[in-house]
């Protein structure tokens, strides 16, 4: 069972990064090793052609991985982006992005995980991604 | 010798991102393959603990890569971004953000180069990257 | 339907990459955008303490993403790899490894796919990968 | 100053990697933060078409990065590759292969650097990788 629910995940969000509290990102599913969610998506993250910036597709992966090993391991846990690997492999729609993350790997000190980003609606998908986290010794 | 200036890459990026137009980049030097920039670092970039968020990180090496592309294609070049990787290293610094790219190759329908990010007065590192662009064929 | 069966396949690798015929992989399944292959190992692949080498890894993953590209274009296509990325998560027991592909992008000049390993009767994933291939314009 | 000396790497080498024996692998240079190294290439590197295989770049690249770490904390640390991102960008010629490494970053837990590989004589790069190593807590 995870240790922080979705609304308690919301709720941390909002607090220790309100600088990303206009981006409505929703946490539709989450358990100890998945986590799904949606990103409504908004005018500011759009690039020429009106399609959806990459660095805001890295930023929906790297903050839902960080709110899945939060969600299992508790709030205590400041655990850092240590390597981020992502292919951009369609143009995503305007509309809602929907991500998946799974966790493959928690050890005493790195957690491994992959995220892949859909624009709602279609079957093929937008950007996969491979996380790790540095997860500090004092836990 | 490059196909834009370094004058005429900053009209053009405030042109076609006017999102990103709060965020003062300047290129500091540019040629056929290397560029060098500097981003003066603002509070809606930080996270807890009042580092410069991962995503930002992220948005300066994609962009900056760009530019390096667009210099020395000119701005007919509708690259795309194809693949991102990208360590996190050290915590940056408040302060300005220095990043020097290198086009390691420009083939006919894809760009490799990477990407390396400090804070400013600091000798070590704070993020590597490698970026791969695709390079559309009509050209 | 793939253009190439298995057993061709199979042929294919014997024929055009002797050095590996030591190397017995086995495709298990094969169709449009998936393969699962196994590799038994033998001494030659393993490192100090018994393990499967990285580079190993790195071979299984790059050859069974090649040879499901080659089964869905057929063996005119001189695909080759552009980038690679792998994490490695958990030492490989000594026995088979199992490998599973997908084809998540095959576009007109690029092919973009995930490979996972897996150590036989083990849950836990050994390895996942992320691969691009170049498609050469003329095929 | 280095904890091991090349001549010290290369009998670690020849000891604990018996498999590898056969790739006459010579460090060139080497000091706390990089390492110079050649790979005279045999048969048995070469794919289709005559070219050094992808794997065997990624083993120089894995192999020689290790080399580094351990010429600068000695023969006690077991540390093993966590996470390996190389580009391929352009077909090797037979001949020797150089390399060179750098350690962008030795942290408790992380290793982090780069390593270029270039065909001997050629100016331009054949394949830039990164790399992360774990280093274990009890050194």
């Amino acid at each position: 069972m995870p240790a922080m629910t979705p609304e308690e995940l919301h709720r941390f969000q909002a607090e220790h990064f309100p600088q990303a509290a206009h981006l409505d990102l929703r946490i539709e599913h989450l358990d100890d090793t998945t986590i799904r969610v949606r990103l409504p998506t908004k005018e500011q993250h759009l690039r020429p052609g009106g399609t959806i910036s990459g660095p805001t597709l890295v930023w929906l992966a790297d903050l839902s991985f960080y709110l899945l090993i939060m969600g299992r391991l508790g709030p205590v846990a400041a655990a850092v982006t240590t390597n981020l690997n992502i292919n951009f492999m369609r143009k995503p729609e305007p509309g809602d992005l929907l991500g998946e993350g799974r966790l493959l790997k928690l050890g005493k000190t790195l957690a491994v995980g992959d995220f892949t980003i859909w624009s709602e609606g279609l079957k093929d998908p937008v950007a996969p991604a491979t996380v790790t986290y540095a997860i500090p010794p004092a836990r």
